[in-house]
């Protein structure tokens, strides 16, 4: 199973004006697909970040990697390595700033899914046996809401209205949770002061008693702030989630609150685990398959945290279908993913390059995919759409701090900001 | 591809009378032999400890994986979780006293090897492009020597003779290396005041000069000795191995030496991780599927190793083809294993349960196996010597300790001992 040819295509959908600590996420999102092809016409898909400078080093890599056995993973990373090796000092996103390690990983991802999905599709069988076999049918995920405004300045209000205070947020909880079933509330935080969003906490426990909450500032926070939150929110939250910039800083304000903290910010490379276990900073890690290297090198820190007490559960940024499938794949066979995941698919309210059908919600639980490889088919009409709006829609980095800056001159995203 | 049948099949094969700090290998050493068959027809070979407490659980465990598919590695886990879940108490060879998830991952591991085995066989695939793909075509292995008696006492001499002293090791060493090609050099100490390993070390130094030297008295010195012996082996040794007991004392020596400390003693389950590396004790970790829970699982410990900075190393116990395969297969895809492996190959001279032809050493390496799945063939006929010779030998659990107080009523295996 050779790989002859690479495809990669950018594309953006439309995207809500989610608020958070660094800003607003502005009107298009963007993703690039990874079709990998081999020389028996199988194919198989990844989905990875749209951002120009991480698309340029996808497109390098991926000419590389022509001829390579869809086994040779080790091969495959060896020369993403000495490609991407040398670039140390980009920035993604809300999880901090990348080091050689973390690129690399990133760049690798999306191809090691997609040879995985030709794995399984080889085999007929679904990705979660090639990564040790179900150990849930389906995978619980978390409402995922988010502060927002009605509408991105000069257009129509979007279907999900604005949410910018308590109300608006059990508003939200409520209609996310009647369409999709999810019996977990993550709130996006780092929006406004803290007491806000105490209240909104304090709320959502109110509306929804017995559903485990979660907010995550983003490390707007310092130290006193987050410990001083946490105390607040004793009893009504589940895990407290990067209230506050680094390990040392998260190391401090576990060692003085009630729950756990989790990570998606602070250990995001192998090379933070040692000090974040040293200094018992967090409780709870977040795995993101998209970050760590894809689903293989994820299943590794997953039993690193078995093996030093972290729980896990699973960090999103805005994606897709192909991404929710392997997520869902990954989250199926990892036995100590025990917290319902992370995902924004409600805010792409339908928009995929995936034909429909394949994955579905129900009870908030997305039940995995059960055809070969991913389960799931690319929509080529949707990918040359979404490719368009590529094409068209003048974004090619995500930079919620510049689009929120056009509102609002002067806001700025610096952390901790209380 | 479903699970029909297992067969579980004890051997035993001739074994030298080779010392150690427990005593002395009996003449016979024993192994379990796991064949997995499908409903295709295919058959996956697994290897594991021979001993009848162990075979037990084994056998069965066996009869609780009829009916799964050979892709349910995570079902497979959980049901022999629950059948050895409750066995605590027994203990293995040198690697100290078995746990609860030690124990699990022991009588897991045949039974994973087995089936990726067949998922290899079925894909047409050798197992270490399940597990990543070569990093290396061929997986370098050390000359493990032995202090030795001539014969088994009562018995005609074997051919490797005795090795009593420096002069005996260094001449062992030649005729290993003459033989096999090895690169690396290992002696089993703990067997003689440390001052004689300590001459033996250094004549082996003397007489290969450029070989990495190790030394392994498995935990038979104090800390203070241990301290003195690395002290006076500087320069000499690439790693000493297991000088002293447990993580504290490991810890206590690695503080205050010259070279990295290994170990397949003090960190032989996950849980062992958090305290070594917290109180840095080592600085090779010893790999060994059999006890690690089979080849993806040690992966998972290879890249903790590689997160948390430690070198690595394979680990051996007497053992026949179809672990060497095994052993051949994950070193061959595990990147950081950068340290010629541990093998007992050739004190098994021969003996095999392996058709002759896939397993050979080239310049002290063994290149992986070509074909599908572990790349070998069960000998049946060879299987039956030995399964008949286990059932005539009388032995069903290794004590090195027992047979060696029958020649030396006074001898004690306590550790540490000097
Ligand atoms: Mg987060
Ligand atoms: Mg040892």
């Amino acid at each position: 199973m050779i790989i002859r040819q690479i495809h990669v295509t950018p594309v953006a959908f439309r995207d809500p004006p989610l608020l958070n600590a660094a800003g607003v996420h502005e009107p298009w999102a963007l993703r690039t697909i990874v079709e990998v092809v081999t020389d028996e016409g199988l194919t198989g898909l990844g989905e990875t970040y749209g951002d120009l400078v991480h698309l340029g080093k996808v497109r390098e890599c991926a000419q590389a990697l022509i001829g390579l056995d869809v086994h040779a993973l080790n091969t495959m990373y060896a020369r993403i390595s000495a490609i991407v090796g040398n670039v140390v000092n980009d920035r993604h996103g809300l999880t901090g700033v990348a080091n050689k390690e973390k690129s690399i990983d990133r760049v690798f991802s999306p191809f090691e899914v997609a040879c995985l999905d030709i794995r399984g599709k080889a085999t007929g069988v679904p990705v979660v046996d090639l990564l040790g076999g179900k150990v849930r049918d389906a995978v619980p995920y978390s409402a995922y809401l988010f502060y927002k405004w009605a509408a991105h300045p000069g257009e129509d209000p979007d279907r999900f209205g604005a949410a910018l205070d308590e109300a608006g947020i059990v508003e939200q909880a409520r209609l996310l949770i009647d369409e999709y079933g999810f019996e977990s509330i993550k709130l996006k935080g780092g929006v406004y002061p803290p007491d806000q969003e105490i209240a909104a906490i304090q709320a959502l426990h109110e509306a929804f008693p017995g559903v485990p909450l979660r907010l995550d500032p983003n490390a707007a926070w310092t130290v006193e702030t987050s410990i001083r939150v946490a105390h607040e929110l004793d009893g009504a939250l589940q895990y407290l989630e990067d209230p506050t910039p680094e390990i040392a800083g998260m190391a401090q304000v576990a060692a003085a609150v009630p729950m756990p903290l989790a990570t998606n910010m602070c250990v995001v490379t192998p090379e933070h685990l040692p000090p974040a276990t040293a200094s018992h900073a967090i409780g709870v890690l977040l795995l993101d398959h998209h970050y760590w290297g894809g689903l293989v090198r994820s299943s590794h820190i997953a039993a690193m945290c078995d093996a030093f007490g972290l729980a896990m559960s699973m960090h999103s940024n805005s994606h897709l279908g192909i991404s929710l499938a392997a997520m869902t794949h990954l989250a199926a066979a990892t036995p100590n993913l025990t917290f319902a995941c992370d995902t924004h698919t409600p805010w792409q309210d339908g928009q995929d390059v995936v034909k429909p059908g394949a994955l579905t919600f129900v009870n908030g639980a997305v039940p995995v995919p059960a055809g070969p490889g991913l389960g799931i088919e690319l929509d080529r009409d949707a990918l040359a759409v979404m490719n368009e709006q590529y094409e068209k829609c003048g974004i090619v980095a995500r930079d919620d701090t510049t689009y929120m800056q056009r509102f609002n001159p002067t806001f700025s995203a610096r952390r901790p900001r209380w």
